[in-house]
């Protein structure tokens, strides 16, 4: 079982994963971030009001293509540094362990984060965004545009002690 | 360059992907939907009530632990059936060409698709849920807790004529 940077815990459990994968990712920039360990970065991209940078591989650049007509930017991103495959975890600021898809924690089966982002500007392949929290240098995966109608849900709620419903 | 099943228009700019991945994905599950053609597809996941079913593999399914607790959750899934890698479209709703990045159409260098969902139940390894607009035996990729905290953005605009700001 694979024991990455971000280490595995007593009282948690590791999935035992495939040999082989379902499909592959190209890595199509980078996040360009003030923080270069984990525990230097924010708790959420709300914490901070630091400004980021998307840096798109020049040959992606064309896909660039009016995304200036968004306030507001879905990224998803390549937690290259996470313990993969992690079904339950102790988080320190829970009581107890709890299920991997009930957390946004990186170490994940497939450790893809997603975070919602301002988008400040763009100047050619790069985008100046506020609302990231993640190591410099992590590869992105996906740039998409954040619609309010349908991704926005104000009344959601999380009961962190997770009470079933 | 790859044309698949939803096809490259005239127009349109594909990518010449590398031929080799940067990293790897496992599919955890299959999300059962009545949708079993993309004509037949809602066009987006909040114009439909219809109940679908996340089936998440036996393998993940200690991952589901306290997911109860969440009100909403994000899925992230694989459009296998989509054109990879195009950069510049021509979407029908749209005066012009457009980039990728600011659409959300399944066709992308990386096509991971993502869906706030109402989550209503669960039963086991299955969970019921009400937003998804994707094709019955979409893989599915990852489930994560919405937060409206940070993942919330009711002012968020697209100016779908994709007027720089």
């Amino acid at each position: 079982m694979a024991d990455g940077a971000f280490g595995v815990r007593p009282g948690e459990i590791a999935a035992d994963l495939p040999a082989t994968f379902d499909a592959g990712l190209h890595f199509i920039g980078r996040l360009r971030t003030p923080w270069h360990e984990r525990a230097a970065c924010p708790k959420n991209g709300l914490q901070t009001q630091e400004t980021c940078t998307v840096e798109v591989d020049p040959a992606y650049a064309p896909a660039l293509s009016h995304v200036t007509g968004c306030t507001h930017l879905i990224l998803l991103y390549w937690m290259d540094r996470a313990t993969r495959g992690l079904l339950v975890q102790r988080p320190r600021h829970a009581d107890g362990p709890r299920g991997t898809f009930s957390l946004r924690s990186p170490a994940r089966p497939n450790p893809i984060a997603l975070s919602v982002v301002e988008l400040l500007g763009r100047d050619g392949d790069r985008l100046s965004v506020r609302g990231l929290d993640c190591l410099d240098g992590t590869p992105l995966l996906d740039i998409k545009p954040y619609y309010a109608s349908t991704d926005s849900r104000p009344d959601a709620q999380v009961d962190r002690a997770g009470a079933a419903r």
